[in-house]
């Protein structure tokens, strides 16, 4: 296909897609916060055993979803309207994939509340520590996630893989932690129970995060990635 | 933008559009097909205690992956060279968002058979039922939520969502009986949190399926989503 354009016009369809896609960045940025808040409320709301902390995690679920659709259509616009080619392309793509990643964070957020509000209805199995601190990782790998997205930043990408680990030792230590409970004591295996799927919960705030940053490498160094395709693809 | 384009050439385009596109649909089924054999393998195995048939599933990540990355690309070429609109468009995006569904449906897989390799080291909790049907409703409904993504189908997509209350109920039933083995008898705790990890991961493969569905209704009637959306959005 070969276009007509003229030079001022493709100056302004350029500044218009830029105009945009900053737009769109900030979205995802407001949709991560709101996310993050969501996870420290449902977390913090376990902690302190504080059942309105609990509830501001559970209710409020319009925000996220509207931002959700607000950012898919964004998307489709900048597809349909630029049609942009290479980094641009990957950055719109990325930008569809966080977004489903970020509404999952909320749900997730969500599933963390339920098993809360079932927690302190129950003595206190243990003194948290463990819990927190993965709630404490996953917040700040998502946010690194997104500051990396923003300023396609492929280093603090990396950071974020490597942070996911951290997660994973976390979780194993916790599911052997409360596995001992639960076989010497069975009022203990209700609430222990509620504790190892909050923190599988986490975990997978931690999978979100780190897919969030493989988006990121890919957008900016498509050529590192393919380098494994079978196929070169275009773009 | 004016485009000057000849008939011929434009013909020439749709074309090779719609066969790059059922190219495309088919690496997706292809790759549907691996993740609910992986699926079966891993519960088939848990249920026949056969370390052989969870091995099979535990292992060969490498064909899912491959088609992962394929079909990411020839999505960008499709996006990069076709500059789709419309529906075009909305099965392009919805198919970069299916990929990534399925490569996860692979890794639940993977983590039904760890849990299922633990499990099988101690003596039987149960007979287990609710588990492989869960695991059936499970492939039953990604194999209809890509058949609806090749066929378009809104209705098999509106069948999907409903198949999912199944899916929760079952697991709701599931996670009850064994919260009373585990309290009952210690000896069960270990065992029996395995098989709630295992319905929780094919809950999660019921709602990757879902995720499909929506995305083929939201590719077919695109206003019927975007009537609660804040903004209008183009495509």
């Amino acid at each position: 296909m070969r276009c007509v354009v003229t030079e001022g016009l493709l100056e302004k369809q350029v500044r218009h897609f830029e105009e945009e896609l900053v737009a769109l960045q900030g979205r995802l940025l407001e949709m991560g916060g709101l996310a993050e808040e969501r996870v420290r409320a449902a977390v913090e709301g376990l902690v302190s055993r504080d059942p309105a902390l609990i509830e501001r995690a559970l209710g409020g679920d319009e925000p996220i979803n509207e931002l959700h659709i607000e950012v898919d259509n964004r998307c489709f616009r900048l597809l349909a309207l630029y049609q942009p080619m290479a980094t641009d392309l990957r950055a719109i793509v990325a930008a569809v994939k966080i977004n489903t990643d970020l509404e999952r964070v909320g749900d997730l957020a969500v599933n963390i509340a339920e098993a809360a509000t079932r927690y302190i209805t129950h003595a206190p199995v243990k003194k948290l520590i463990d819990i927190p601190q993965m709630g404490a990782i996953a917040q700040s790998m998502l946010r690194d996630a997104l500051d990396a997205f923003v300023r396609r930043d492929t280093a603090l990408a990396h950071q974020v893989l490597n942070e996911d680990d951290q997660l994973d030792a976390l979780k194993t230590k916790i599911f052997r932690e409360l596995l001992t409970f639960m076989i010497e004591d069975p009022t203990t295996v209700e609430p222990a129970l509620d504790l190892v799927l909050i923190s599988r919960h986490l975990e997978r705030i931690g999978d979100h995060a780190t897919n969030i940053a493989e988006d990121v490498i890919f957008m900016v160094s498509a050529l590192d990635v393919r380098h494994h395709a079978s196929e070169p693809g275009g773009g």
